[in-house]
């Protein structure tokens, strides 16, 4: 596709992708609505609808690019789609309410296939309590294109964005971290196995079974935010760990302007992707820094929640804030740091609210 | 792709778009959220929010299917993406206020080609007055993929549904209809004579303007909607028209369980259209029943307000609500009548909540 008026050609993957959705939205200015309390930037947008604000948020997943249809039911994949779209309002520590799905699907997709996306997707929205109130079905002529948007609400009090880390505050992450990324691997190599034989999709073997589930049918944290809100802990900043612990802790030092530190023998990491990892010759560390699909949620608490936190069954506390100046840093058991960086953006653009 | 569970396969378009949508949203019933005031089946959905609704709509526009690159400039492509959303919101006699871009986007995409979509973005939030305030921007292994959810507010007493229309109702359409059709009948044919040289878009002929800024750079109808308000009419159902007059009336028709007469010579038909048309040996009246994007609106209103919709720049009555029974068909100038059928979903699928 070319345009005669512009010469010049600047690769997206030369610019960083959070340079790039900056330099794409920071054009708009507030054209009428004084109302937005949360725009660009976060797990989702927050509008003040006067004594409750209203959280949008969406997920887009395509083929090829988010799943691979060889070995992804389609169940599964309809599930994650609606997961990926609560958790995001999760993240913001709202309720998600109502959910509208767009999908463009090609000629290769069938009606049973379409039922099968479907069926996922109300599984989803039976076991999260939303409603599905609208969206567009329409062709494509390249594969299957799905995008979810949740509507949910919060209260100005519990509203929780990237921005409000503090330097001591703890760090925290719930559940474990890898596992999606591992079982991502096990597909993969399974799929290079069955290759050539194309009717089948892989066998979930038993052994398997966690980190499979892991990344084809993950959950959203409703049941963390619960438990926070009986133990009456506030998180400060939060964020769903959806490419990994690496890319969520940066973003919440980038909107806090905080430092962190982690400590390396603290990330939670399940014994299953521990034994893939090592069959696989795969520093499980590097999973859970750098692998994706997680869905837990990375926050931030005063520090003197610490004993309560430390009890939570859930949740780990991996580290703490630190002032901006200090940087990201994971700390080894001999207490060396290493510098945490950005994933590559080029491999796969993250999505621009995250 | 396979799922040997399955082993019937069911074409869509075997199905019909109508079937196949109400067979995907069928099982879905409402799990928590009572304030459901309309779901599926309308151009957007609808929320009690106690004393005020929230409408919510989307548009997608998928490359090859909704737009060709070859003679689209990205930045009409951005404006007529967000038009796309606002006339949904529109035809709910809505308010559209705030605004989520999703896009997917291959490695043939520069910064430059980016940024020139959102600059047609900018233009369209800046023309509606109405606020970017969050939304995804992802890589596609498989070109340009275009997504808008618009929220926007309205009333109880305002709010116009597709089910309202009532027997003996006139039936009125802004604007004019096919010219967009026409325009693109022409990019087409200019693609075809440009074919081997890859490197320029067309040239904007003066003569065509108009049918090519009809398909290229279309407006929602805020303007009718005011003008409306004014005259103190409240339409009893309304649509948009993006895929043809025919479509549209077939929908009101359908939801309202009503009839329809639509007087084949008073349909509003731009001279230009009619030029471009004879030029290329194609009905006018075909184009503006079956073509698409021409985003006006379709409405009917009490037949008491007859005199005053005659005389409303901008507004045609181009027939009347009978009957279910009595079916949809045209009137041609000697008084015979044409079934409306509804065009082939095969070719181009509505979206679901069209």
């Amino acid at each position: 596709m070319t345009n005669p008026k512009k010469m010049s050609r600047t690769e997206i993957s030369s610019l960083g992708k959070v340079a790039f959705v900056e330099q794409l939205t920071q054009p708009f200015t507030t054209n009428s609505n004084t109302h937005i309390r949360q725009g660009i930037g976060d797990d989702g947008a927050v509008i003040d609808r006067g004594g409750w604000l209203e959280v949008i948020s969406e997920a887009t997943m395509l083929e090829g690019i988010d799943f691979d249809l060889t070995y992804t039911p389609l169940e599964h994949l309809g599930y994650k789609l609606v997961v990926a779209a609560v958790s995001n309002v999760c993240a913001m520590n709202a309720r998600a309410e109502y959910l509208t799905i767009s999908i463009g699907l090609s000629a290769r997709f069938s009606v049973e296939d379409a039922t099968a996306l479907y069926d996922g997707i109300k599984r989803a929205t039976d076991e999260y309590k939303i409603d599905l109130i609208g969206g567009n079905t329409s062709a494509s002529l390249t594969g299957l294109n799905l995008m979810a948007t949740v509507i949910g609400s919060t209260s100005e009090e519990e509203l929780t964005l990237r921005s409000g880390a503090k330097d001591r505050d703890l760090l925290c992450v719930t559940g474990n971290l890898g596992a999606a990324y591992m079982g991502l691997q096990l597909l993969e190599r399974e799929k290079r196995v069955l290759k050539g034989n194309s009717t089948s999709q892989p066998e979930i073997h038993k052994d398997h079974a966690y980190i499979l589930q892991r990344q084809l049918k993950p959950e959203a944290r409703v049941d963390i935010l619960q438990q926070l809100r009986e133990a009456e802990i506030k998180p400060t900043a939060m964020i769903d760990v959806t490419r990994g612990l690496a890319s969520a802790a940066l973003h919440i030092c980038r909107r806090s302007d905080v430092g962190v530190r982690i400590f390396l023998n603290r990330i939670p990491i399940a014994s299953d992707t521990f034994k893939m990892a090592e069959e696989m010759h795969i520093d499980p560390v590097v999973a859970a820094l750098n692998g994706g699909d997680d869905f837990e949620l990375l926050f931030t608490a005063p520090l003197d929640k610490h004993q309560e936190l430390l009890t939570m069954p859930g949740v780990d506390v991996i580290g703490h804030i630190v002032p901006a100046s200090e940087g990201a840093a994971l700390v080894t058991p001999d207490g060396s740091e290493i510098r945490i960086q950005a994933p590559d953006w080029t491999a796969r653009m993250e999505s621009a609210d995250e």
